[in-house]
This record gives structure tokens, C-alpha cells and sequence, in this order.
């Protein structure tokens, strides 16, 4: 296995407990000639256990380089992102593609979506069974669509679910996989520990009514949450945005459940600036679908990445428009992470005079107790990985942590400046 | 048949081709001590044949009685809601329940969602089959989620789709119904026109390449558009707001494919006022699922009612989020309709002393050639119903009409005046 050893993982980290960007470390670095590009993915926002951290890390690892591929092949972001999904997915340690979560009724039925600054199309599948790399549905369904009217004037469809879904991905060339193959033995044997957790809770329930109390009050005993959904999002030489999001859903979900995934505006957002927005911005997510949603969280939080200060700006929206949001105030704990990135061209008065190209802010920031993270820039020989957790003593769901860096996107020859990596960390 | 006359049919209209909003027509009315409420409902925006006319409005009349007497008999705007739509499912002259647009497989595929405005929760069903009434559905899926957490701490699911969707409504009570039963004569006389131009437009197109160029233009010759999603608004006597949508989808529609109608944020939205927001408002959604999804509208739309003059918002919130949005920039024609409502308890300068109650004001939009609305609150004895048209000569889906009114829940046995009924049209 190749070795996941690199500088980032070994860096040491600043907290800071204020809400202020703090210093930048710079690096210097040097590029290949025409190649630019960043890209951030996350192996999902949930509980990262120290024995799997390696495995998490090498998905984030080979998913950077996929997208950093693409992009030195002069892909546009989209593709970069799609590619780097695929990677993602095809990890059996994540809950996306292969080693999905199963549903109530042992079945894997996945969600993903993808969405593309520069076109602003968005294409998603839900509930979909049988098909290895969800995401290359979705990314299908946004080409199609880009392309214009159906015969007869029918309009495209950006969203397919279930068995129509799968039918569709077949008949435009995306290959099946038999659902047998898609299960790992940890997805097998997760699904046997948590039926008999609910069995369990059941029987504890039983005499209880169904009211709202006893409802609620077996979550915090016997919660089953895996959350481990997977997404990225890249900025690619000529500054478009692109975001995806691929999920298997909860753990023991009812068969038919669809999650924030495959939501418009809650499992990814990408729009490139325009006249309206300084900045090019694009959003992932992670955690419990339905507080994503219920949130509609990725756009939120790209709409609020137009302020100056990009980690304040994701401060307010993580702590306003999700931990706080009117739109969960019944629940005891709101689960969620972002990666976010943001990308402008505006004249920057603090940089040197050989720094060149746009910056690249991108952080991330959960409410969960971990969050594994990556990210390179086309200049890196090698991604950098890294596990978010909040820090002791403090309440998962009630608190969130706040990370990131910035770079700049190369254009010419010269040598320029990375500036990696920040840290910071503010509980609610 | 109950007699479809009415006075709000027979009315005359104004049409004002500026932005303001126009004087009030007012009429005094009488009503019953404790009950209040409004409901608004449409049988869609697209394309109403004076032929048919007469159902549609008949569909609207009986939708607003259902909700009036929930609302009489003490239900919240949500229950109300969900009994306006089963009736406009119910009736076979729309696309939604019975009657529904059949997909490429000639099967029925239905989509459907509710939010209640008070608890800001929200269910939806996608692509599900063998339901009579799909909007009983996404409420229950709704009421179950307010109970809290299942058993082991499992979060509930506010959206379903496909098979697992009708497997949970039936375990929940919900009744099936064959499919061939949702059918209806026209509706499959409708599948088997739709199929012949299909297979025509193909063979026109033998021989192009799939470009962009010829897949668009086939649009205007042929189009399928059949676009008569309907929707409801309440509002109850305590300010609560409920919206709700339901739809067959479009004609020759993919299997699996979900529309606008079960998107959060896309088919319907309500908030009720709240520290943030002077007016509760509630909105439905109709036209081509894809460009409503896309932008968003009914969300948008919603946001925008929060500004002081309700007709210059929807006006400026579909010409802005919805004709000219940059999500829809490469589209030829942008299709659809919204029914909006919003109230307040502000003191009203110009109130006379005799009004009571919250005001409380209505307006519905389309791009689309027509749609078919009724309205009617707790006080009135009948439901007023109303086709608006765009003025002939103007450009379906680069131009819209607005049209609207104000009336006053009523809160105790003093005499009330409801004012009814403006319109203005406007050009994009």
C-alpha cells in the first residue's frame, strides 16, 4: 500500500479560539508550465475511528490525484470532480459506491449529485441500486441536459430516481454492477450489529407509546449513525467551480429514502462569479441528510462566501443557518460538515509582486465529532490529508470546528507561492 | 353537476400595465364567530382549453371548500392544505393523483410534497406509483417526522421515492390503488397522441446529429408541454401558513424522473413569521419542473415577499430569479406559474376601525399561457375561480401576468370587509 505519510498529516496544527483568520504559513513551490487548478474532497463529516484513519486518508489521497490528473489533462473542473468522486466511491471504507450503507432491507440504494459553475446545470440520482459509480449518473444526466430539448420538445430530466434511474445509466453506457458485489464484509456485518441494535431498542420501546419523547430519547442511546458520505469540490486554471456530493445514505434507512445527496441546493452548489458575486464559490456536504436539507445547506453556504472574510463568512453560516437555524430547532443535535472553496480575481494588495494567479480560499468546518479532508493544487506532487476532530470536551452537534487555507492558482512559469495551511477551531 | 357561476368569473377586470398596485375593489361580507382562514389554489400553469374550462375551475371550487371547511372546523393550515390537494388529485381533468401524465413506459409516476409554515417541516414523495392521492403521503411522512427519532435513534425520513415510498404509504395506512385505475381515457388517449409525435419528431431527426442546434429546435414544433401540476396555500386563522404541490410530471417523462413537485425549495415553501420575518408566506409552484427546480422558485419567491409591496416583490422575483436567471440563461422559454400568499399582524394605517384580523394578500403569476386558480376564505360562502391568461399577442415564457388581492381573516363577529379582486399584467 503506498505509504500515506506526508507533510500535512504530520504538521502541527494552531488552535485558535477567536473568530480572526489567522497568519498563513508559506511555502514556496514550484509548477509545470499552463497547468492550474485546486481541488478539496472530504471522506465525509461522522466518526473517523484512529483504526480506519489510514484507509480514509488513502481515499482522499488517490481522489486528489485523480482530479489533479484530469486538470494537468486540461479537464474542466466538472470532469476533475466527477473523477475525483469515482475515487471516492470506489473506496469500500466509505459510505458511497462500493461499501454503501445497506437499507432496512440489506439493499444498497445510493444518492449523488454533481453541479457545474460555469454551465450552473446540476444533475442528481437518488435511491439508485446496481450501478458501482453513482456519480457518473449524475454527471451524465448534466452533459444530456447541457445539450438541449429531447425529441418532441421533451425537456431533459436532472434528476432520475430508483429503478428508472438505474434503466437510464444502462442505456447510456454507464456499466451495471450486481448490488452482491457493491456490499463489503464491514457493510455485511454493520448491517447484521445495527438490526439487532434496533431489535434491541425495540423491545426496550415496547409498552412505550410512540410519542415524540420516547421516540427522541432512544437516539442517544443506540444511534447507529454512520455518515460517511463523500464529495469534492475543484477550481480548475480558468477559475469555473464544480461540486459533487455521493452518498449510501443512512444506515438501516427505509428502502425509497433519498438524502441531501441527491438534493438541489442541500449535497452540493457551485456557481462561478458573475456580475452579481466577486467570487466563484463551491460547496459539498456531509452528515445527516435530513438536517442538510431541512437546511439547504450547501447553497447557504455559498451564498454566504460572497462576504470578505471567507472564514467568518462560514462561521456564521454553519453557526446561524445550521446549528441554529429555526429549521432544526427541535432537534438535540445538528450533524453536518462543508468543504467550501472560493475563488477570486481581484486585485489582492498584500500579495508579493511574483505571486500570480487567482486565490484560492478553502476550509472546511463540522459539527460531527471528525472530518477527513484532502487537498492539492495541480503544483503538488502529492495531496495532503487530514482529520478534522473537535477537540475534547466538547458536544458533537452543539459545537463546530473551522479549518482551512489559501493558494494560488498558477499561470505562467515563474516561481510562486502556496501558502498552506491554517487552522482554526470555534465553539459555538 | 354543481353550477360553476360565480361572481368573481363574471367580474370585470382591470388590467394595469405599471408596476403599481391597484385600487382595491371592496365588498362587505359577513362571517362566523371564531372561524378564519384563506385558502389559494391553482390547477396549474400551462395551457387551459376553454373546453375544458369548466372542470378546471370546478376542481379549484371544490379544492377550497375542502380546505374552508377544515379550516372551519378548527384544522391547522397544514391539514387544510393536504384536503385541498387530495380534491385536485381527485379530480381527472389534472396532472396530479387521477388523470396523471403518463411516462415513456405508459406508466403513472406521481411526485408531491408539503411544508407547514409552524413547524417548518417538510415530506415529499417522487416517482411514486399506485397511490391515489400522493399528497397524503408527504404529509404523513411530514406528521411522522415531527414525532422525533425511530427506534434506535434512526432519523425519520422527509422524502421517499419509487417502490420504498408506496411500500411506507401502505404501511402507514395510506390505501393503494391500481394503476390502471389512475388512468383515465384522456390521459391515455393523451399517451398515445404524444408517442406518434414522439416517433414523428424522431424520424424528422434521422439523419441529424444530436447537436444541441437540432435537439432545440424540435421543441417549438412538437412540444409535449401538458403542465397542470396543482398546488394550494393556506393560511389559518392563527397565521399559520402551509403550501403544498402536487404533480404527474411532464408528458413522455422518463421513468424514475422527479419534477419540481417533490424538490425542497422548488415546489412549494411557508414560514411563518418570525423574529427575522414580518410575514408569514406561502408559496406553490407550477410550469416545467426543471426550470423551477433550477431556480429554486418557490424558496425565492418566498424570500423576496418579505419586502414591503407584495406585487412589485413577485414581480421583480419572477422577472429576475425566474425569466432572466442566469440558471435558465440558454433556455428558449421559461415556463411556469406561482400562487403566493403572505400575511401579517401589522397595525395598518389605513385600516377603518371596523376591519379585523390579520391582512392577508394573494397573487398568482405564470410565464405560461394560462392558469387556473381559485380562492376563498372561511368567511366567503362560495370559492371564487378565475383562468388568467397572458393578453394575446405576448410571448409565452419570455412574459408574465400577475394578478392578485388582499382580504382580512376574521377574528371576531363584527361585520368585515374582504377586498376583492385586482389584476395587473406585465411585460417582461
Amino acid at each position: 500500500m503506498e505509504s500515506l505519510q506526508n507533510s500535512a498529516e504530520e504538521q502541527q496544527y494552531t488552535l485558535y479560539k477567536d473568530n480572526s483568520w489567522p497568519n498563513k504559513q508559506e511555502s514556496t513551490n514550484h509548477y509545470k508550465s499552463g497547468v492550474g487548478g485546486f481541488v478539496l474532497v472530504h471522506a465525509g463529516a461522522g466518526y473517523h475511528s484512529e483504526s480506519k484513519a489510514k484507509e480514509y486518508r488513502h481515499a482522499c489521497k488517490r481522489a486528489c490525484q485523480q482530479a489533479v490528473d484530469q486538470l494537468k489533462a486540461g479537464a474542466l473542473a466538472v470532469e476533475a470532480v466527477a473523477a475525483a468522486l469515482v475515487e471516492l466511491e470506489d473506496s469500500p471504507f466509505t459510505n458511497a459506491g462500493m461499501g454503501s450503507n445497506l437499507n432496512l432491507s440489506g439493499e444498497i440504494e445510493c444518492d449523488a449529485s454533481i453541479m457545474d459553475g460555469k454551465s450552473l446545470h446540476y444533475g442528481a440520482v437518488g435511491a439508485i441500486s446496481g450501478i458501482k459509480n453513482p456519480v457518473l449518473v449524475a454527471h451524465r444526466l448534466l452533459s444530456e441536459a447541457q445539450k438541449g430539448k429531447l425529441s418532441a420538445g421533451r425537456i431533459p430530466p436532472c434528476f432520475l430516481v430508483g429503478r428508472g434511474a438505474h434503466d437510464w445509466a444502462i442505456s447510456h453506457g454507464v456499466p451495471p454492477c450486481p448490488s452482491e458485489k457493491m456490499a463489503t464484509k464491514f457493510s455485511l456485518s454493520a448491517y447484521k450489529r445495527n438490526k439487532r441494535k434496533m431489535e434491541l431498542a425495540e423491545k426496550m420501546d415496547t409498552g412505550h407509546n410512540q410519542t415524540k419523547k420516547s421516540r427522541q430519547s432512544s437516539g442517544n442511546e443506540n444511534g447507529l449513525e454512520c455518515l460517511d458520505t463523500v464529495g469534492a469540490v475543484v477550481v480548475d486554471l480558468q477559475g469555473n467551480v464544480a461540486a459533487a456530493v455521493s452518498s449510501g445514505g443512512l444506515a438501516m434507512k427505509h428502502p425509497g429514502r433519498v438524502g441531501q445527496a441527491a438534493h438541489y441546493g442541500c449535497g452540493c452548489w457551485a456557481e462561478n462569479a458573475c456580475n452579481m458575486n466577486p467570487y466563484s464559490t463551491a460547496v459539498s456536504t456531509s452528515g445527516c441528510g435530513e438536517h442538510l436539507i431541512r437546511t439547504m445547506l450547501a447553497r447557504e453556504c455559498s451564498a454566504s462566501m460572497q462576504s470578505e472574510d471567507a472564514h467568518q463568512a462560514l462561521l456564521e453560516a454553519m453557526q446561524n443557518k445550521f446549528i441554529s437555524s429555526p429549521f432544526l430547532a427541535n432537534e438535540d443535535r445538528v450533524l453536518g460538515g462543508v468543504i467550501v472553496l472560493r475563488c477570486c480575481r481581484c486585485a489582492e494588495p498584500q500579495s508579493s509582486p511574483n505571486v500570480q494567479g487567482p486565490l484560492v480560499e478553502f476550509l472546511w468546518s463540522h459539527t460531527t465529532e471528525s472530518m477527513c479532508v484532502g487537498y492539492m493544487s495541480a503544483q503538488d506532487s502529492k495531496a495532503k490529508t487530514h482529520i478534522s476532530r473537535l477537540p475534547p470536551g466538547t458536544v458533537p452537534g452543539r459545537s463546530l470546528a473551522i479549518e482551512g487555507g489559501v493558494c494560488r492558482l498558477m499561470s505562467t512559469a515563474s516561481p510562486c507561492a502556496n501558502e498552506f495551511f491554517t487552522l482554526s477551531t470555534t465553539l459555538a
